[in-house]
């Protein structure tokens, strides 16, 4: 029995508890209490940058690097963003309480399927302070509660956040345990958390392979995951070279950090000397490494051998693996070999193909001659986005709020029975 | 290590591989199947039975009760049932390959989701040997594979049900290994099934509470479960004494056995002179005994005292619950406090409060002025019933052929990419 674990239970259950006073919170009250978030954010900026900076001299004496220092730091303007992006959630759809498939049944009765949060969401992330107030906002607009548990190393930034979070709430008249972060650094924090299935519905881990890995092989709460992203352009033998070109850039270059960026590029064999000239020069052009096939390396003097690490990898950096592929099965194949469910876009313009690989491939997000770069909440439309799910359960690929509700069956009679009586 | 370990690897791994070809038959292919192996089950009628005398006989031995021996049970007219039951399942509309939500985005793409299968499916179940038939249809019609783990009572039935499937999988040319009976009759061989979530995407235990929650701590892979059937009716101070009557009688006693028969009857206490003695008369008229609250007792004096094991009790016989509360907000809280989140009903010709109690219980089914009973898939319009989930993540309520599809987001474009390239 670990120590902390009966104020953990303690603060779930105020959690859950609190859950159905968002439940029942109307769309006005919410948004309201949104903006008041939002403000309360600006208000007690001078606590929140003071809890920053302890942060960031604690993480310069344990020696993070500069990279990981700038994804801690707050500064006034990273504040109004997420003071803003509070304000964007308010503006988005309430999918609480809409009603669709309403039908009536051959008995008499009306059945269809009503939208109701999920209750208690527990959120598991690394780093980013930005992540504790836009967790918070996204869980809230859909009625949900949500327990936060970030890293170690944002502790301070975090529940300054919290606090300024917990005064908009207790000014709105809404229990503060509908924000609950969790309050120690203590690793095991985690495993007791991930037993609480009796106040916790769903577990959102968001951050690095082993953070992820840890959670699914230690919730009984169900979790959704969001793996790794090694997304595949295949440039079929159809493909316009300007186009797969333009794709393949965007893909590998213009982030190449995030998740929806490209890590492997599958050319059809008979494609191969149309194009890899010019899209392995193109590559080389800006910056890329190109880990190639053997082929590829016999025709690209640049490129390095590739091995299997590199089908597998995702470099999230200017690295690119390519391989010369004999058919377009064969390039579906690949993908579901290396591939990790999350976006994969294939460069055609042939109608058949296209059809064959968008049913074939049963990643996430798969494209016909887009970007994988748009593989993102916003940019189809969902509004914020909580995480990508890489798991086929409850929600797969970006996930919105409405990933955060669930639907229940409603039924409407008059006094009908399914015997006669 | 369990020296079956490696053959339920070598039999999942397989039962993944087969999925591929399931998920890419065509539907008028998928119902040919069906209607395959609808005709093979009464083919080999002649050895189903035989094993099921074997599985009777010893279930004799075990000193099975009459009505355990009566589920295990298998005669012609069953088997014929079975087998129309397969080829109603074929009559399902498919679900794969649906596309909904398609829009055309500020960015020119055109953003959708398409319905895929799951995969791999796990059944894990106690007796009936029907539902061998009924889940390797089910699955098979939403494109996935299954690996089923019956009882050990069926054990010969379930093994020869499996071949006659297994059979019919053969002379459709789809690989046999898409229906897979675990082959032992060992109990660890669940335990090592449940850590096999690299081939297995989702597991759906059906049966009594202990083998659910064992299920439920045990796996990692996602489970959807149905835990059991607390079902309540809410009598408001409005509400029409016939048609409560009829609710009633319909709920508690046309078929008491079932999951959404009724087990708890809350009255508020305006309209506890005028309905508790019609309805506890026509209850004690049909044979059912009240387990009442204090003031229950006092107004029916057939009524035993209930205790509070009672009101989380799921009696599946002809016993009831029976509460007056002081207000629908105390019915509210009674159904959340003891409820097990599968149907409750509320019958009151107030919309106020109709609409109050809609919103407020927030379990897998709510009913206004209409029967508990009605609470099932094929009453909903689902088609045949894979199970009832209680639990909120993927699928709450009955569970159709949708509910074991998922789905991707699809994306068609004209090279257009997220940053000007």
């Amino acid at each position: 029995m670990n120590e902390n674990k009966p104020d953990l239970i303690h603060l779930a259950r105020a959690c859950k508890s609190a859950s159905r006073t968002m439940a029942e919170l109307s769309p006005k009250n919410k948004n309201r209490l949104l903006h008041t978030i939002a403000d309360s954010l600006l208000a007690e900026k001078e606590e929140i940058l003071r809890a920053n900076e302890a942060d960031l001299s604690a993480g310069h004496s344990k020696g993070l690097t500069g990279a990981m220092l700038d994804r801690l730091r707050l500064d006034q303007e990273r504040l109004s963003v997420m003071s803003a992006a509070i304000r964007e959630i308010s503006r988005l759809p309430d999918p609480v309480g809409e009603i669709t498939d309403m039908v009536t049944r051959p008995s008499g009765i009306s059945v269809g399927r009503m939208r109701i949060p999920l209750g208690v969401i527990a959120m598991i992330y690394e780093a980013r302070p930005n992540v504790t107030s836009d967790a918070a906002a996204l869980c809230l607009k859909a009625g949900n509660s949500v327990i936060l548990r970030g890293g170690s190393e944002a502790f301070n930034s975090n529940k300054a956040i919290e606090e300024a979070i917990s005064k908009a709430l207790v000014a709105e008249g809404v229990p503060p345990e509908s924000v609950t972060l969790i309050p120690t650094n203590d690793r095991s924090a985690i495993k007791d958390l991930l037993s609480l299935e009796k106040y916790i519905d769903l577990v959102i881990p968001r951050g690095g392979e082993g953070l992820i890995r840890y959670v699914a092989e230690n919730s009984r709460i169900p979790v959704i995951m969001h793996y790794k992203g090694v997304c595949h352009m295949f440039a079929d033998e159809s493909a316009d070279q300007e186009m797969a070109e333009r794709i393949l850039l965007d893909g590998k270059t213009s982030r190449p950090g995030v998740c929806n960026a490209l890590e492997t590029l599958l050319i059809h064999k008979n494609a191969a000397d149309r194009l890899l000239p010019v899209l392995s020069s193109a590559l080389l052009k800006n910056g890329v490494e190109i880990r190639g096939c053997p082929q590829v390396c016999r025709k690209v003097p640049e490129a390095l051998p590739a091995d299997d690490s590199d089908w597998e990898a995702e470099y999230l950096s200017l690295t690119l693996a390519v391989k010369i592929v004999d058919t377009l099965e064969d390039a579906i194949e690949h993908i579901r070999r290396f591939g990790s469910d999350h976006t994969e876009v294939i460069v055609t313009n042939d109608l058949k193909n296209a059809s064959r690989f968008m049913r074939a491939v049963d990643s996430s997000v798969v494209m016909v001659n887009a970007s994988s770069r748009f593989s993102d909440g916003g940019e189809f439309g969902l509004g914020a986005e909580i995480g990508i799910s890489t798991s086929k359960l409850h929600s797969y690929g970006p996930m919105g709020i409405k990933a955060l509700t669930t639907r229940k069956f409603i039924v409407y009679g008059q006094g009908e029975t399914r015997h006669p009586v």
